[in-house]
């Protein structure tokens, strides 16, 4: 169930209350010689939309337009600035909670997100909105498991062994990994360890993907794939269910002075 | 060729002084009883991709999140501010400019968008852009002959029997035809002769419709898509070979002191 | 009747339901050899004051500072962004309506200030605004019909016959007509037809001017003058007996939940 | 010299380096029951015109549009914001610089517009402005000796004595002396003394006027306008020689490493 | 009292309606080759935890970052922009009324931010903030006097005369008299008398400070800093049974529409 | 050594290019009924002085006024907006650069403020800023393993075990432990597991304090002590000698197209 795909009676007609509206946010950026740039979009996408089937989530058009810095220096990237990204998920947000629907899910596809994302939470909760606000921070939080049980690599991060395997699962023709010769050159991981710097990803994952990406098969990709759905199922159903956040959120702005 | 779909590297390789880049513009808002909230997008995402097949321009990631204030009062409508909108088209297409490509496209699907773009325009030459940007502000504009030979309706805008003809061209799935029973019921054009009012559109497309939409068929809709397909891709050959943008523009930057 | 002129008592003494307040709006540009910076301003306030005479309307100091970026390569533009006139605009309507009054008419004076009136409009409408905002987006809506009766050239517009017949019939002293030597030359109007492009205005009206500001003289000016003001004094009566508005727009703010 | 009324090539022929570009700044507020809300602009705008008239100056269009929070609460004001304000003020001074001019004076003829202004004369400097930018903070500045000569009362401030005199010699039509009845009453100067608070104004001068305007007369109007404009007039010629700025503001900025 | 210092149920016991809580600003910036750069800040901090100790008041975190574009060419200044100066003090006073204190007093230590201060006050205003602030807005308000009667010398301002003396008197081991070898070497004070320029202090105050600061003992720093807290006392204990403030901002609102 | 502390020349005369310049960031937010409302700013302070003193790092003054939404309901907390803090912070680094400082190392006491400074990070480096930024996120990174030697219970974080024994050690007179009775109600830790919420800190730390402060001594706070500056000067000296940040970050910068 696509948002844009509805009748505006359609929409209109679902349980507002308990639908959960479901945002997938990717990004445009280098995932190596062989994944395509939309690479997190394309992905999140289709777990957004398998997992709504199954649940009767509503789907909003992906937001490939996010946040993407740290790859910037590499052909193809396409990044809004902090305040820009933060300002038009907040609009979106607050259009879907104006249309009567209160929990909103932002599947975020991209790693590089997590630092907007987890700021624009508090921002929300700041700014006083009576919506139900969940996002998955790390898009691959519910198949760590299953990463560690497939997974014959030990650094398989960005278009690595782990998002190959399920791009080549799910989107065959736009992968060409037979461009991959060897795995990914390395660069140096933290200038000083124990503190954050600008260059910690920069200097790291100097040719735009890491690990052996070679590792990857489809099969790996089916397991990993359903393993996310299913993960996510599980937190949509429970997002369903939930009565407490209203609670807790209600007693909380009481206790704000406006 | 979608840019999300190629690798950085295939991207990279692109000629591009010559390549058009092309941004898919659309809405999310009620299109009748019977067309999809997503229609405008849709429709000129899959136009731009075909004209993207005829000329070998790259289509970016399709703009739902647009600017509908006027039909915000519908269930279903998902607007952006003005200030977010402008910000974020200024943002892409500046980033596709620093990617190297220097002719971009604005592709618009969605009549309400004209007035944001139409400023868009004069800001992008206000802030000293350098890239040659080109904006389809009337979705239409290339079909208005078309259109005057197939409809059979005077009033065939909004939702009514041309929308609805290609649509049901392109996504029969998403059509729900059989709703509409009868034409659209249509308020006061203006309150006010002469001047604009923030009621004009308000007032007038009172049922999310105009016209009457059961005069679409699936052949008038084949021969608008190809007229409009048609259209575009004189445009965008015309912009490929284009010299003339630089030199103006050149000139025009030149005489203002900064 | 200025609003810069009245005491506070008799300003606060009319009724202000009814009452029609305009803001006329002009640009800095330049206008040929022969016409002053200031044309589109001293032209529109002539005007609004004479409508005000027959009408009862109260006329706000004229707004020179506006929007001319597409004329800021000629010596003398003043330009504000469209950011800054967006929202000087807005807080001058905000405080005329928490003065009590209701109708609000701007006058535009300058065809480029069309472009951020337009989304004016629409953002005020966003915003939720509860005054009747009305806008003249087109200087000359209300004479097109008396230009086709007075003009002897094809080519009228910014500083031609039609805007040089009334300047020199209203301001005599500050038109200079003996500069002009030969109609204007003109560049190209579209670098691609079909598409708006940064270069439209740039690359066409090249010398300040268009067309032959030669064949004005001031029985045309008259006569351009009066059919201006009849016109616009039609308007502001419609505007004082509009109760649509209200009725539309509530209507509108209540179907949007926020 | 008003910079409107000039044509793009007059203005163009100038002497750019010392022209002095006047900028008149008013307001739109209450000045008792009998002066126009417009007073301080139009008072402003004939001392700039009178000072241009002997001096070669530019004067600009007169800003009405200023700032009066502190009389927002009597019928007829019209204030911008701080931010909108100081926001026009530097496009305007910016555009002025654009064109070539680099003396640059803003005649202020509004008390509360002291505020903003004093700002704005750092904020530029913290910008990096290279304009000379002067500003005449205290529209009486000039003519303190004067009133000191002509006053018979000791409260003349704001529609007072001084102010309606003036403007009686100036625009006898749009003043209603005749409307003044008594002394203006006066509320409490500071809730607390040796610190500022929102209420110093608000709570003094609660009638819009202060003193009493029936001690105005023609005469001492003549008097103080001609040392205003004298005092202008010496200022104007001192900043037409001034070197010494650029030569300080270089040095300054050169200090500075951006 | 440091409101730092306190736990949150101390704090929340206090009697909000009557407990004044003070914030000082002081400033980073060159004071002489003598004084610490935090002179301003050091000193009203001081200042401030004896008034509060004297009446009650709490005492926030003495706000360093600042406004001194003036002096920013000498090593060491940190100045914020004039907006980000404005937007936290502004949500430093919002947050200090929503935790339902009322009473709210700037103690400003620096004379530069005199020009933000000032604009401060009415944009609270203009926001319709309903707290009572009061600024001190010229740092030795209260101490002119004391000066006149113990300064040796005319010029005794910026880490002259009286600033070092307190200094010396409070912070005798930051302070490095023996640098001083001579008096202050002045520049120009105005490069046009009667307006104000961006050169006045740039141009004036060439060596980072003024006079002899030789002059400065002990004994005149304590004299000072007495007279400076009992001056300061008396004002807290005003602003602790002022009732008026109230009373005319409520009449003041509700005169304004909103 | 403490920036404020300094003259202008003592400051300028250290070694810019390896002098490391610390900003503490605190917070001001409940800790329990037993800790001050300071404790993050005020325990991190002395930790940077501490490290200063054995590094020869530059201390710039704390900035109390943080990110602390989470606790906004809990009273005494003082918190600045997203965007207000993320400004003040760049504006702040900024003028350090200026000043010729190139390593700048934020010093994180406050978890919430976490979200903010992961943002940051990124934002300068997409902002292009060129000095070397290093952040301590997590403010306990280099404590984990003392942390787990000493602590006696499991949940040790805000205002509990750790915290308290720290400033117990520090702040002996501002800590009231005799006021903690018993073990910190806590809430649900997550309204649905796997998904980030508004409701996670508020709806579990609903005391404003975590576990059993009461296990809280001197000793342990003097260990955790000295291993938090131990561990912080490790990583200053490496900040000192590290050449790899610029290499890395010149690389990126011409990379990307301006």
């Amino acid at each position: 169930m696509r948002w844009a795909n509805l009748t505006s009676e359609d929409l209109n007609s679902l349980d507002k209350d308990r639908t959960v509206v479901i945002l997938p946010i990717g990004s445009i950026e280098k995932h190596g010689p062989h994944l395509p740039l939309g690479t997190d979009g394309l992905a999140i996408e289709v777990v957004a939309m398998e997992v709504a089937e199954r649940t009767g989530a509503v789907v909003l058009p992906t937001l490939y337009y996010a946040y993407v810095p740290e790859n910037r220096h590499m052909p193809g990237t396409i990044t809004l600035s902090g305040e820009a990204f933060l300002r038009i998920l907040e609009e979106i947000c607050d259009e879907v909670y104006r249309n009567g629907f209160k929990k909103i899910l932002l599947l975020n596809g991209h790693g590089g997100n997590k630092r907007p994302l987890s700021l624009f939470l508090r921002e929300m909760q700041a700014k006083g909105k009576r919506y139900n606000l969940y996002i998955l921070l790390d898009p691959w939080e519910v198949i760590h498991e299953k990463i560690r049980e497939v997974a014959e690599t030990d650094v398989w991060g960005h278009a690595g062994e782990v998002e190959t395997s399920y791009m080549t699962y799910l989107f065959p023709d736009l992968c060409k990994l037979e461009r991959v010769k060897r795995p990914a050159k390395l660069g140096v991981e933290k200038v000083v360890e124990g503190v954050e710097a600008m260059t910690d990803w920069v200097g790291y994952a100097i040719e735009g993907y890491v690990g052996d990406p070679r590792k990857a098969n489809v099969k790996k990709g089916k397991a990993l794939f359903e393993a996310w759905v299913k993960g996510l199922v599980e937190i949509v159903e429970k997002i369903k269910r939930d009565e407490l956040y209203d609670k807790i959120l209600d007693e909380y702005y009481s206790k704000i002075r406006h």
